[in-house]
């Protein structure tokens, strides 16, 4: 006898990237940063009293959505703190996403009927469907064009498919695409429904969708997705936020645990968004790397998706060993990348931008197997 | 135009008990413990590297899951970590309980046909209702007898209503009625769908219902909540657990956000749980104020109800102030306590025992006011 919901005894969980606790291992899997956050998120850490962990947090983290306000040029009424960006993903689907019908799941709907779901466009980010399919929301799965970019029917499609919500994720992943603003607005303008766009990378990017949250464009239905895991290197403390229109805002902050972000965490995301210098110092890093990586994979006939991120993905040369047989070969030397058993990605590899040192090591061993 | 759901926007969101963050202010309003946790706690905390915050932490805190099986004598499968107490709940109704179909929508049950949705004793932990209108559930709630037990046909109830989930709070909230672990297994056993039992205050109690996880009672369909919040003073942390059968476990571990914990309050909630010398002296030192802050009202004239918790829900003397003129009194010289305006506690407040000093502070004040 089982207890669950169908929904839930059918689900195929999210499989995280592998996550070893050993040093040792260079993790070029789950888009880490390379660098260290700032010495200052270590010492609002330690500054964290007795006396606040003894006691509730502030529910709704208003210091923290503060801080992001002015440092977005919102007010504090447009942010909510959540615990990590997964968790602003899942409010999402709470809030926007009507769980199928009865009458749908005895066979009257079924896509692109997608009554009150959610709409993608793939491939992308692999959360998406499985969070669907937690909510028992139906998912409206359109595919990207050939160079990555996003149909310009896209919104269209959703609303033909009766979608309440949108996700687009820029930069894309896995493939690191770009797409522009403009593109951006026109699919928000075409959307009926709410239009999530995921900038977890965007620190890696050099632009960002914000500009469309201004009064001035009359778009109410866009919301900004952002996370501490990336650019400020905290992956390992949970901590993401929705910038938005204060309806929409609001909305979800009533659906949320009533205390969904914990005081460490609190303390540490705004020093960490406090200190932009370090940060940014980072960011250049990162981004040096990745043209010198890029150059070097380039230099050995490997095709290299231009990326907005930090991570590239990879064509090995044809005929040399394929993709999931360098991935196995780059895991038993103690290098992890990410391998994609699906669609469009077979061929291909998603390689984290490491620091100097890693990426060395990662082309010295992609010789010795290739070579 | 708005862009949630009907049952988001009907909703009335959870209010939590107030939480100033001014010191000064005399915290007797939601049940904390008045005695800072354990300083291993903090080491643990103070321990954590700055390259464990830039990586992702252990998706499903197995480390913390040993530990919590090895203090309960069960395995590290039975256990799952959650961000809070609350999320266990959440997750409880995300796995368990069906949303409202449509057909039901149009009006086709109502209670007592609760088809799929949640059971509760009423009046209880107020979160309760808000979770199930956040997951558009049906509640049925039955209420508790006039002695604050739980009715003898409960689970025969909920079991006519069509409940997938039943909610008990042991020791129960607000009353601090403490439920024999017979009656509670007599409900376990009666009932069809999932019984969790939250157990956030036990260790205030002395008895908990584990005993009705092992394998020779043959229920398969208890869940145990925990939380750190309360015995180990750490409500700023977020940290709380679920004990239950494997396969329960499991189910809920497949739906729970990919990394719902992060690397501090981990490390920070072994150390709690290592520390049970610590943690249990602290809760001598409740129970011995309980005792004495008992005393201290009835000698007053107040009625108190007999209480396993580390709060008292107590009447002051009819003809005097009434209870919400006392809150307000207490509340304008920086004493908090809770008031609930619902049935049968409007002539109550729920106080939560302070240390030695805290304690002195509301009897004098309440000498003042009442005197």
């Amino acid at each position: 006898m089982t207890f669950e919901r169908d929904n839930i005894k059918a689900l195929h969980a999210y499989t995280p990237g592998e996550q070893p606790q050993e040093t040792g291992v260079i993790k070029l899997n789950t888009n880490e940063n390379p660098y260290p956050p700032s010495p200052k998120v270590m010492a609002a850490i330690s500054a964290v009293l007795p006396e606040q962990l003894r006691k509730y947090p502030p529910p709704s983290a208003m210091k923290f959505r503060q801080a992001a306000a002015k440092l977005h040029g919102v007010s504090a009424e447009q942010i909510i703190a959540t615990n990590g960006g997964d968790e602003l993903l899942r409010l999402a689907f709470t809030v926007f996403c009507d769980p199928q019908k009865g009458d749908e799941k005895r066979g009257g709907f079924s896509y692109p009927r997608t009554q009150g779901g959610v709409g993608v466009a793939e491939p992308s980010y692999s959360l998406y469907p499985v969070l669907a399919d937690i909510h028992d929301s139906l998912i409206a799965r359109v595919p990207l064009n050939e160079d990555w970019s996003i149909p310009g029917d896209w919104a269209s499609k959703l609303n033909d498919a009766g979608c309440r919500l949108g996700l687009i994720v820029n930069p894309h992943a896995p493939s690191g695409h770009l797409e522009s603003v403009e593109s951006l607005e026109k699919q928000a303008r075409a959307f009926k429904g709410v239009l999530m766009i995921d900038e977890a990378y965007v620190d890696f990017a050099g632009q960002s969708a914000l500009g469309l949250l201004e009064e001035k464009r009359g778009l109410s239905n866009v919301i900004i997705l952002r996370t501490l895991s990336k650019g400020y290197s905290l992956a390992g403390l949970r901590f993401g936020y929705g910038i938005g229109h204060a309806p929409l805002i609001a909305a979800m902050n009533k659906a949320k645990d009533s205390y969904n972000t914990d005081m460490l965490s609190q303390a540490a995301a705004i020093a960490a968004l406090e200190d932009q210098e370090y940060a940014q110092g980072t960011w250049k890093k990162v981004l040096s790397e990745r043209a010198r990586l890029v150059g070097e994979l380039e230099k050995r006939g490997w095709t290299v998706l231009p990326s907005a991120s930090n991570f590239i993905l990879v064509t090995p040369v044809a005929g040399k060993p394929p993709a999931k047989k360098i991935y196995e070969s780059l895991k038993d030397a103690g290098i992890l990348v990410r391998y994609f058993d699906q669609d469009r990605l077979r061929d291909k590899l998603r390689i984290t931008v490491g620091d100097g040192a890693q990426n060395d090591r990662l082309l010295r061993h992609i010789d010795s197997i290739v070579g």
